[in-house]
């Protein structure tokens, strides 16, 4: 059941030109590309293991680009739910470059896939600056880390058009405020939509996924 | 009480060689100064406003230098403890380099301290990669993230001689794993000090101060 993981070792050389090469492929092959960032240990890793088996399930084609520092621990996680995955080493590189994309794409059989999640290097601040080609940016943000992070690191957020907010099942432990994360995030972006949810309870998983069948 | 908070606005440019400058100056004036790396909410502010009040206590003369991409916010935390406090707002920058310590170091009164933090933009990749003339990074990081993180960002956990994992008071209610934290830090650096501490319970903190004050 495990596909092969490949392991791509690159040094990131910044290569925005590559961004448009990778949309204008993608599109040509009626594919929706969403580019995942969040801090280390957010959840992007766990929000993909919720939702792909229900796009599985409803009959979408999704394959995965994970990009990480070290290890290929993400990708083989992945890779147990039968999902196609390449794996992105980028050493001490802080993000993902779309000239790295560009290349993983020749991993996939691109006339079999709906959907390709990029699960970007964990790092809140670099990864927003560099275009992958992607049709959204998804900002995900675990109550963990606090209310005050839309505010502190706002470019991200500003371009994101979906917030998954995890780990909401860890809200009761502390200090974290709802009414204080909306409001810095409102305050900096009109039009997002925002996903509260736990990968432990699995609560308001299935509003996620909707958003990726739609 | 609260001193007065500087905000210096800079575009973050590479150049190492301020940090020979940065320690010259500070070895000079008989002062430890020690850089703390985390994600964003790891705990580096929470940290600072645990053990700065003993610090102070025990008589030593503390300043602290934060660094965030936007907002004053930790700055305004860390100055309510009277201590001196430099803003560095990089922008959409995602580190802080030794150039921008050089010229925050001007904003104090050298003769009169003996220990600078400074607290680096909430990243766990980038600022790894810059030395800022520090006596010793450190790194902090919370048990929320996940226990894999050291070998997936190994970088940083190589470089640090003190690890404080932040939040054990939420060990419960996740799926952190001490042993595999532990197995895999130590598989990347054989001399850390790990302090296991909660700025909620306050477990541990004294233990981290007198890393300070001895």
């Amino acid at each position: 059941m495990v596909k092969k993981v490949k392991v791509m070792q690159n040094v990131l050389k910044a290569n925005d030109m590559y961004a448009e090469q990778v949309q204008l492929l993608l599109k040509k092959n009626h594919i929706k590309v969403f580019n995942l960032i969040g801090s280390p240990g957010a959840g992007k890793t766990s929000v993909l293991e919720s939702i792909l088996p229900i796009l599985t399930k409803a009959g979408k084609k999704v394959a995965v680009i994970e990009g990480d520092c070290s290890t290929t621990r993400d990708a083989d996680r992945v890779a147990a739910l039968d999902v196609s995955v390449v794996q992105i080493n980028t050493g001490n590189g802080c993000h993902l470059d779309a000239n790295l994309i560009f290349k993983s794409l020749e991993e996939f059989d691109l006339k079999k896939l709906d959907i390709i999640f990029i699960e970007n290097v964990g790092n809140l601040v670099c990864p927003a600056a560099f275009d992958l080609g992607e049709d959204a940016k998804i900002a995900i943000i675990s109550t963990t880390e606090g209310d005050d992070k839309p505010l502190k690191y706002p470019r991200i957020f500003k371009k994101s058009d979906m917030v998954i907010l995890t780990k909401v099942d860890l809200i009761p432990y502390t200090n974290f405020s709802m009414e204080s994360f909306t409001e810095g995030l409102s305050s900096i972006n009109t039009n997002y939509k925002l996903y509260p949810v736990s990968n432990t309870s699995m609560e308001n998983i299935e509003s996620v996924a909707d958003y990726f069948l739609k």
